[in-house]
Formats: structure tokens, C-alpha cells, sequence
């Protein structure tokens, strides 16, 4: 089932995909998928996790860490953790899962960096950089920038690499 | 009704606002509301070019500007136009002037800096810019990032006029 969906939220991102073509492709019933892994979410969610492994990840100024993430949410979409950023909570057990998967593998990397080099307000800095990166990947896939959308990993992660190292203090 | 819509979206913001209850403080009937304006995007829309009038506004990387921009988006929330930037397009009629509104008053004063900047890619980095500023005036008030929520315009301006300012090239 995991490799189904990997394949389909790859293929044609997390909007476009549904339970029932995963169940399709996985030869399984989709109410089991769904009473399974309690919704398309959670299914993603379980997807990431996967193909990342359990490690923490390097956080978003490592260029290499920056750009693997990006030629992935190139081809595969931004999914729901990043939607979960920004958009309005109704808090429910989903929507939780995403945050607390956006802190995980991207604020508090970011934070711990932050801490050693004793930066102040480490936390808010973290936020700001998982905020801005969120919205320009949201951007990407969203059809309201031309350029930013057309643009592809290699010259845009070096552009991005520069605004995030941004969110350390500059002076 | 420009002024109760006004008032009503900087008392509950964009979400929590409805044409019935702009109807209600208007003294007029909703639909007539809704006829005259298209919907509440569009009457929203019209609040803020009342409010900000008809000039070019100056580009984000201006600090007065930005913060008068952050202080009104943490009273009155970041409405439409922002949304419109980061969900994927279905191309309805709000939706193409929600982001027109996008381009004209953050990418296009931008834009014009870079280009008498003389600096390589002028829209790219305008659009990566405005998408990020979108992604973190959304993330504000999602409820996802509480550090980012809680911090005022007082102390967010600084970092996030650092932030946006690293969409120049730096060396």
C-alpha cells in the first residue's frame, strides 16, 4: 500500500491522487486503506516517512538537504504538511499530524542550529524560515507566479538557499 | 458598505466575516451585496483599494511600508489575496483577481527595484519574495507556528525585512 501511494502521490501529487486509485493500484480495498491509516493524510504522511527514514534530517540551510527536498516537492507536490502551515487549523487529529511532522523535520533542525551558533529568538527564526519556505513551495504548485513555478531546482535552490540563510542575523 | 466590511474584516478578519453580516451592519439586503460585488473576495478586495488608494505602493524591501503592511495584516488577518497565492488555481473570476491585486501591489514594485537594480532574474526574485512573504503573513495566523503568531510587528519587521531583502543577489 505504502509503495502504491508513494508511486501516485509521485506521479500525480497529493491533490490529484485518491483512496480508491491507491487501493487500485495496491490490489486492496480503500475502506481498508482508509480505517488503516485513518485518511489520505495520515497515508502521505506515512509515505514521507518512509522513503526519509527515521534520522533527523540536516536542516534547511545544508544546500544538499535544500536541494533534495526541493526536486522532490518538484515532482511529487507540496502535500498537506505544508498546507497544514498556512492554512486556518481546525485542529483535528490530521491536521495535528502534519504540524507536528513539519516541526520535526523542519523547525526544529533549523532551531538547533540556531542554538548553537547562539543566535537569539532561535525558535522564531526557525518559524520564520519554515514559514517562507512553506509559502514558496505552496507558490510553486499554486499557478499565481509564472516564474517562480517554470523555475527548476537547479537555479531556484540557490536563490532560496540565500533568502533562508536570511533568517540568521545579519549584523 | 465598503466602510462595514472594512470594519467588520479588522474586527473578525477574512474568514470569520460573512455578506450576511456585512448586509446586517450596512443596513442593506446581502444579495444586493453579493450582485453589486461578485462575493466577499471581491468586496474584500474592494475594502483594501479603499483603504490603500489608487497609487503604486512602494516595494516591500521599503521597512516603512512593510511594516504598515504587517501591522494592518495582524489586525484585520491576511484575507484573499494571500490565500490566492499559495491554493492551487481553479482560474474562477475571484480567484485571477485576487491574484492580479497579488502582482500589482507586491511582485510588480519589486520587480521595478530589481530591474533599476540592474540585477539578473527581476521577476523570479520578485515573485520568490512575495511568496514568501505570503507564506509567513499566512503561517501568522494559521495557528501552526506559535512563536511566529505571538510576536509582534515591533519585533517581526526587522527579521522579516532581512529576510525579503536576501531575494537580492548577495555577493
Amino acid at each position: 500500500m505504502i509503495r502504491a501511494a508513494m508511486e501516485l502521490f509521485a506521479e500525480r501529487g497529493f491533490d490529484r491522487t485518491t483512496i480508491r486509485e491507491i487501493g487500485e493500484r495496491a490490489g486492496v480495498d480503500p475502506a481498508l486503506i482508509a480505517r488503516y491509516f485513518g485518511g489520505k493524510t495520515q497515508l502521505y504522511l506515512a509515505t514521507v516517512r518512509e522513503e526519509q527514514g527515521t534520522a533527523t534530517p540536516a536542516d534547511l540551510l545544508e544546500e544538499e538537504r535544500l536541494r533534495t527536498l526541493v526536486e522532490r516537492l518538484s515532482r511529487r507536490g507540496p502535500g498537506p504538511s505544508f498546507q497544514a502551515a498556512v492554512m486556518p487549523g481546525d485542529s483535528t487529529e490530521v491536521q495535528q499530524a502534519a504540524r507536528a511532522y513539519l516541526h520535526e523535520r523542519l523547525v526544529e533542525p533549523l532551531r538547533e542550529r540556531f542554538v548553537t551558533e547562539q543566535v537569539d529568538r532561535p525558535q522564531l527564526r526557525a518559524e520564520l524560515a519554515a514559514a517562507a519556505f512553506a509559502g514558496i513551495v505552496l507558490a510553486r504548485s499554486s499557478g499565481a507566479f509564472g516564474e517562480l513555478a517554470k523555475t527548476g531546482p537547479e537555479e531556484l535552490v540557490p536563490l532560496l538557499h540565500d533568502l533562508l540563510a536570511a533568517s540568521r542575523p545579519t549584523h
